[in-house]
């Protein structure tokens, strides 16, 4: 028998878990699967001029591997732009990391799995919350160190049942090394940590000496008042990396995310890093439009029509799925966290829902297992306004229709 | 005592190589040593107006993380793209491997390391050229497996010695999985595979059953005449895969590379990708930039500004080197591989042109130990016509005063 390549993958392949990116079988009516921004927020008519701009301003070498800042673009992306988020990071979160403490990432996914192969190898254990954002928990996993869930409530990571899981890594020679946390509306419940648990939080982790990622990818998408400071700004150990993205609050299609930390921190990422450095050319596009000033407008706005389709979304869900979920009203972020009554068929609504033409993520991919079972994640932000309540009377209906006898 | 961050990283940060990308100590007048397109190659005017296209043409879907291709973006990058070049590759290379099998990549490099982490894992070995592309090669360490060499010719890689490689790999109880290969304008020695010695290659891996991957990011890039086809070309079994970029015939900035192979190798390589696809906007920008048909007149200018600066340097190289060096003619790439002759100094060569100004990148980086002093690689695509003769002079007369006595 001649062997074939499906004879020779690797470990990572053949242990990975199953594609979480699923598409609904039939395209829906409603899509409350994906999660991304309003196609109404992206900033098109900035985002061809700073394109153009960023090829006269730069001329040729907006189209290099390195700009005029360095050889470090290879593994830290564009330095322009590091200065400029740098900047940003001191003025916001009171953190003076500078341009080698900004890593620019294809994405904040690349950068998460990066940092994961930066600090975890077999032998290491890591924690992350109850339901988490699962691609992060596949990129832990694939480094062969043992991913371990914290308690979820409804301010975030519990501290105890993090400190519990620690010690039992411990107790089994297995050596703690990174805790990934999505502190400020939590994917997918929703939760914001309130300040006095996420000082706490960095109190532990600096006490127990090990890697705190803080995923911050919602934390200027809030609906209703600011979250409290970050867990970067209130770590002076280094032990704490923040993770964001421009995919929420610009564009995904931008594939511009970053980590933050101590340049002794990102230096040892840059080692791990597998590639030479993000586009130069839309870097610089970024980069020009926050020194125009025009992210903070933009994000005044983005917060605006979040809020509002929010509470659309939040209306309809009372008045016609009220007496089937449970759910918290997000203070920001973009979903839906709703737990079914126990009097309702998961499996039947499910299938009624799809059926009717309505999509929602099933809770069970961010628990990773039948724990997820109650829950249903809602996106509402790339559905109409005008459709968002069509919708959810649709779920509403295939809810009643799935109440047990 | 505290745990510090450098205290908790991982083995593929405590063993991995020293940093290959190392810039000149002062900035060199001129710099042979970035492995970089001319820049008045770049079309900056297409390149605006296809961006801007891009978002006129398919509005808020370019800015999302999926287009109207559907979800496998998130793994195999824009729908429409790849589509444009399976196109391009059933029509120049003969194999309509169709849009699942091009997947792409935040430059080759992304994919090269994506493939190795898909195929090779610790009790693995790997084959590569004696002098070969670092970054590959340190992907490639990173997965744990074994990398061993096998000997270059003037036609590229030795086959008896891939041979016996793959035999010692398989005696000391190591699983061969992969053969690394740039047969097209190798880098850094610049020589093409013949016809014969190709289909030798890919009749091997068939026969020992391996994964082959043939980096051909210069296959484009001829000077004389087209190359033979490629290895992608001569396979019908599905174990070799191929590497390609736009970084070298359009503009390293725009971060977009990309393998080609079968759908099912394809699928093994999108189970260990570690990120969400590439840039939608940046991709639908190229593909509109493709379907206009404005590639091929652009490589036929990217190949005459190119032979036409090979041409600059190789008479400068007979007229102010010839004495102190041996190099071949390249009839593509971006280098020259100057080997030097036994009467010349290599540490005097090198810090006497470093401080005369001229910068060239040192062999050994290559070769990744001592047998590579011996050699310097001259890019010259980014120095102007008319300062290419000044520079070589300079290091001809670096070489001439590094002659022992």
């Amino acid at each position: 028998m001649a062997v074939g390549i499906g004879d020779l993958v690797s470990r990572r392949v053949r242990e990975a878990p199953p594609a979480f990116f699923v598409p609904p079988p039939v395209p829906p009516t409603y899509d409350f699967d994906q999660g991304v921004p309003a196609p109404e927020i992206y900033p098109l008519e900035d985002l061809a001029h700073y394109a153009a701009a960023a090829l006269t301003t730069y001329g040729p070498a907006a189209c290099a591997y390195v700009g005029g800042e360095g050889y470090e673009d290879l593994s830290y992306g564009c330095g322009g732009l590091r200065q400029v988020l740098a900047g940003r990071i001191a003025e916001r979160q009171g953190r003076a990391v500078g341009p080698l403490g900004v890593m620019l990432f294809n994405g904040s996914a690349q950068g998460l799995a990066t940092v994961a192969a930066a600090f975890c190898e077999p032998g290491d254990g890591l924690v992350v919350e109850a339901s988490s954002f699962p691609c992060m928990v596949g990129y832990q996993a694939a480094t062969g160190a043992e991913v371990v869930t914290a308690d979820l409530d409804g301010d975030g990571m519990v501290l105890e049942s993090l400190e519990r899981r620690l010690d039992e890594l411990e107790a089994r020679g297995i050596k703690p090394k990174l805790v990934y946390t999505i502190p400020t509306f939590q994917v997918p419940t929703g939760s914001c940590m309130p300040l006095e648990r996420r000082q706490r939080l960095v109190e532990l982790v600096q006490r127990r000496g090990v890697v705190l990622i803080e995923d911050a990818c919602y934390q200027e998408l809030y609906y209703d008042e600011p979250p409290p400071p970050s867990l970067l700004s209130l770590d002076d150990s280094g032990l704490v990396l923040q993770s964001d993205s421009f995919s929420k609050m610009l564009a995904p299609g931008l594939r511009m995310g970053w980590l933050a930390g101590t340049p002794e921190a990102l230096g040892a990422v840059a080692v791990a890093r597998q590639d030479l450095g993000v586009s130069q050319w839309l870097a610089r596009a970024v980069q020009l439009y926050l020194e125009d000033g025009k992210l903070d407008p933009h994000l005044d706005m983005v917060r605006s029509v979040y809020t509002r389709k929010r509470d659309v979304a939040l209306a309809a869900l009372r008045t016609h799925c009220g007496d089937y979920v449970d759910f918290a009203v997000p203070g920001g972020g973009i979903y839906f966290w709703l737990e079914l009554s126990d009097g309702v068929d998961w499996d039947q609504v499910r299938e009624r829902a799809a059926l009717a033409g309505v999509a929602c993520r099933p809770g069970e991919l961010y628990a990773g297992d039948e724990s997820g079972r109650r829950f249903l994640r809602m996106a509402f932000l790339q559905v109409p306004d005008d459709e968002i309540e069509r919708g959810v009377a649709v779920l509403g209906q295939a809810l009643k229709e799935s109440v047990l006898a």
